[in-house]
């Protein structure tokens, strides 16, 4: 596969950008040779994708089934039981839907934590974007257990045989729903087989509070002391969090998800972007499940983000429309040691062209101001991820029988 | 003009929907007989379309030109300078873009208030869509205060040969920024006219101050005490209120404006969306201007306006989606007296067309749901204002041009 975008915009100035196999091998005007396929990128911007760090990708088959309600009711007169009626094939269509989304909104990569693994795998093998897919760890019943130890011993065994877009995490739900156990157990394997670790952290302040009671330290100190933060650690959240938490976090790499819809439409807490991001610390961005947001819209993230963390600070400088735009792009990527999140010779090729003649994008003072507080998912045009078009002037090949499908699906979850 | 909608959905049932001049007439199933245009509504929801009601709608030319730093260094080194320099062309190719930007994401209404009013009636009138465009009062340097004078005065002279879909209304900045001898003569001119009044109000904490230490009373009750508060009045922010401002709004039928992403954006406060509503005043959506928003989509509006009213409330049951939708569809629309809001045989023929088998919308469980907090612009395929079609397909007759001279004006800004 190789790939010629023609005449597109890139930090500013009109350029060629040449393709080949999955890597951009080429930045030029004037780009010369053999192309199979040439993309005209005149009147588009050529910009790094976004990177979904928090997810649960099949949940859009419960968007709008529960909404503006306390989170208790929420969760066990609603979700739960919906989410007890999901079958694999639901999984499978749901993650579909989700990967289609993503993709019409400029999303190229997204870390997963959800049952059935193996049908979200199928689904992003055939989108063809990246995820990193969570063997979730969780305390429930002892039957839901055995299958989920079945399901990663599995996914570990057979992590070599996916594509190289899809990388394996360990997942422990949070510390309140693992046994302290298997949080040292996901630590020691994630930290041997260099594998991400993605959890729930700190999203609650009952979590807190529970936690000092039953250990006597934060969980930010509870999940240092057993050995699951490290530079490979992605923990989602991250509300509630006190100076020392903060350091700890520093110290040891950890990268954090902010959820700004999620956070704010649950009325869990305010994430302190400002303050992580003085501290040094790498702040992502996750669009959490569609029960809870409930778009997979990075550009919706975007925009919250910004105006959550303005929020949170106290004032407009709380939050610059670049540091949430890298958050949402660059770091993202980085979290996960992809190599793409940049438009350079060398790097991955992942990349959206997003249409510079869209009412959105005009007046054209700062393209990343536009992207971040004006544009939505209409701006983008087309998404290239790991070499391949996925999506060209806004067409998902087999985008209908996605639909028909996960429509089809959702229907008996109500 | 008439127009065909077949097999569409409304409320849940499939229909066609006849329209006839500018009202929809007929609303049942197999319609037949000549039309003019014929739409197939099939895998779409037929829903009322967005009514914006606190706009400057030029200032898309401003979009993204500063953000992110203090409104005391935001407006006096940045967007008053570049306002100086509007010439009338560049106000009307920005009222033109307003009006794409506004058409493409589904809104058929704004309230203006801004410079070269005439300008803005133009791009309305050629657009296709409604407003009320604003006689602004503001106590600026005498040139200015003459121009101000003789505009307005021309415009309620020949406020009668403008289209059936532009309203007049008066527009005294705010009470910091307008004599109160002006203030009082537009409220009087308003009375007798019937026109509708336009205002900022208590947007900051410091007009509150300012205005306790000049009249010893709130910017409301001092707006109440000189003639300015009816039925007609629209008042955009309304942020710093207290329990006697807010009776004094429902007394007098004051209509507000919630402006949630301004509000946020510029860290302004947070607007009583529950105790409002609860209260019976009559809370609508407008997206301001783009120098502060930076879009003019109603679905942000809508998406960041129940976010915030849950914030400010302290948890998810302090706004629900059909309360921030009929804030931003109906509502709009009763507070200036327009007879849309609604698809019912009868009403004026304002409708959008949202296509169920974009990804944002499946799960088909809620469809207010999925339009407030999970769909963008890029749902909305269709567009009819006042019996006429302004987008199909999203597609807007002559946006290309509309999007070069938008660019070529905003160009000498910088």
């Amino acid at each position: 596969m190789s790939i010629l975008v023609k005449n597109v915009s890139l930090n500013g100035k009109i350029t060629d950008i040449g393709i080949e196999e999955n890597r951009i091998t080429k930045i030029a005007s004037g780009i010369e040779g053999q192309f199979e396929t040439v993309i005209d990128g005149s009147g588009h911007a050529a910009l790094p994708p976004f990177y979904n760090t928090h997810c649960h990708a099949a949940m859009t088959l419960l968007r709008g089934i529960a909404d503006d309600m306390e989170l208790h009711e929420w969760l066990t007169e609603h979700i739960w039981p919906a989410e007890g009626k999901l079958t694999p094939e639901d999984i499978y269509w749901g993650s579909r839907l989700a990967c289609a989304e993503m993709i019409r909104s400029g999303t190229v990569f997204f870390n997963d934590m959800y049952f059935e693994p193996f049908e979200t795998i199928r689904a992003v093998e055939e989108s063809g974007i990246r995820a990193a897919i969570g063997m979730i760890v969780l305390n429930a019943d002892e039957e839901a257990n055995r299958k989920n130890r079945k399901t990663n011993a599995e996914l570990m065994e057979r992590r070599h045989e996916f594509s190289s877009r899809i990388q394996i995490a360990w997942a422990p739900h949070a510390i309140y729903t693992v046994p302290e156990k298997n949080l040292r157990e996901t630590g020691e394997s994630a930290r041997e087989c260099g594998l991400p670790l993605h959890i729930h952290l700190a999203e609650t302040d009952r979590e807190v509070q529970d936690c000092l009671a039953a250990h006597g330290c934060t969980p930010t100190e509870y999940l240092a002391r057993i050995g699951c933060l490290s530079s490979r650690t992605l923990a989602a959240h991250a509300i509630y969090l006190n100076e020392r938490d903060m350091e700890i976090l520093r110290e040891n790499g950890v990268n954090l998800a902010y959820n700004p819809c999620s956070n704010y439409k649950l009325s869990s807490g305010r994430f302190h972007f400002r303050r992580l991001l003085d501290q040094g610390i790498r702040v992502t961005i996750g669009t959490d499940g569609c029960a809870s947001n409930n778009s997979l819209s990075m550009f919706d993230e975007m925009k919250m983000g910004a105006i959550g963390a303005k929020l949170e600070f106290g004032g407009p400088t709380g939050c610059s429309a670049e540091e949430i735009y890298r958050a949402a792009t660059r770091s993202g990527a980085e979290a996960f040691g992809i190599d793409g999140g940049l438009i350079e010779e060398g790097r991955l090729a992942d990349m959206i062209l997003v249409n510079l003649d869209s009412p959105m994008m005009v007046a054209d003072h700062n393209l990343i101001s536009n992207l971040v507080y004006a544009a939505d998912s209409s701006c983008v045009s087309t998404v290239i991820c790991d070499g391949k078009v996925l999506m060209r002037d806004r067409q998902i090949p087999g985008l209908e029988e996605i639909i028909e499908n996960a429509r089809r699906c959702a229907r008996h979850l109500r």
